[in-house]
């Protein structure tokens, strides 16, 4: 099989969430960077492919696709037989994937918070937002807490999409802004993520990561 | 094929996207409704199936599922072969649909403060929240535009529960709140909502919904 286009940069956290599943599928891929400095994405030829302006998109062969939820979902789909079954073997895991695929973590405010407005954009936190975010992510924390209690993963005993879209931004809140305890102080929840941050694809994510910063 | 049991209302939003799709499978439903005025979403046995106290819930046989997104994929999975095909036929058209149903319409805010929070909740309407919320409507109605120049649904030629998700809220900007501009502006968006709102299937769950509201 052809390699999979990525179009994207891999500090882009909607990028990363597409290669991760990629990696994880033993995935051929190339990536393809995009110069968002000067405004790539939003010059007529990326509009073509992407018509909101952003990033990631993927070309497998002739097949272009955007959002990055769709994609790991085409991918779980089209490696279906390679590697980790990442949206489950049965009709009803892959509907307890799309479950708590569903399930949306308040978690992006208080990261774009924390982390993305002031590194990226200059702008200084607002703590009142952080607050009201992290306080409705706390609710689904708990949620997830009992339900980790009683399941390896989210959804199920097995590895899937559903646990990798989460990586990115929960990375950001753990281990770039340093408030992680709403995630630490949750046993199960703590360790889910333990397990998921220490896959070896996601340090492979990480690892291009810190290539590109150092370049 | 025993009937499926769909825990709910049918004035609920979140309910209707679900009946609506059982409803164009031909699928077997009863719906069991919860007394939400006395909070019945709330208590022990509702938050055992449902952890956040929401409706809707689906129960087939012993499997149980929530989230409307994740119940609409599995009805589209499990009826694959009866009915209109929802999820296309093949892997590129279901990444279509994984596609647009990925990209967000920033419709919500909108409708709570026209619709549900005046007629349900007794709050009046911001009528500032109501203009940011529009405002990126029409950014992602102007993209839909653009593609429905070319596609007769969201994901291709055919309809899916890309389309169908929509609905509900679609519905209470255009027939009830009256602010339907954004939607009858725009020839292409336009012609695509006359054709999904007028569905025998969709008429079918407003026809549910208006036998509630006269019981
Ligand atoms: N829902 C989209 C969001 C994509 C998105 O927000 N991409 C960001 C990078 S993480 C981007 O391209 N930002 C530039 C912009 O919006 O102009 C997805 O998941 O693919
Ligand atoms: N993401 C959930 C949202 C469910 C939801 O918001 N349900 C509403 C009715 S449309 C509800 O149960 N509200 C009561 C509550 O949140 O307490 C889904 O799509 O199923």
């Amino acid at each position: 099989m052809a390699a999979i286009k990525v179009i994207g940069v891999p500090t882009s956290t909607c990028t990363q969430r597409v290669l991760v599943v990629l990696i994880e599928k033993g995935a051929e891929y190339v990536i393809q960077p995009l110069d968002m400095m000067n405004g790539a994405h939003k010059k007529p030829e990326h509009l073509a492919i992407q018509p909101f302006g952003q990033i990631p998109v993927i070309v497998d062969g002739t097949f272009t696709l955007f959002e990055s939820r769709g994609i790991v979902r085409y991918l779980a789909d089209k490696y279906e037989g390679q590697g980790p079954s990442l949206y489950g073997k049965t009709l009803h895991e892959k509907a307890l994937v799309e479950q708590w695929l569903a399930v949306e973590i308040a978690i992006t405010a208080a990261v774009v918070q924390l982390v993305l407005g002031p590194k990226f954009r200059g702008i200084p936190t607002d703590e009142a937002i952080v607050y009201s975010s992290l306080e409705k992510l706390e609710k689904v924390l708990d949620v997830y807490e009992a339900h980790l209690a009683k399941s390896k993963f989210l959804a199920g005993d097995f590895l899937s999409i559903a646990d990798l879209v989460q990586l990115p931004f929960l990375f950001l809140l753990v281990e770039v802004a340093k408030r992680g305890e709403v995630v630490t102080s949750r046993k199960h929840v703590h360790k889910w993520y333990e397990t998921i941050s220490s896959l070896p694809s996601w340090k492979k994510v990480l690892s291009l990561y810190a290539w590109v910063l150092l370049t």
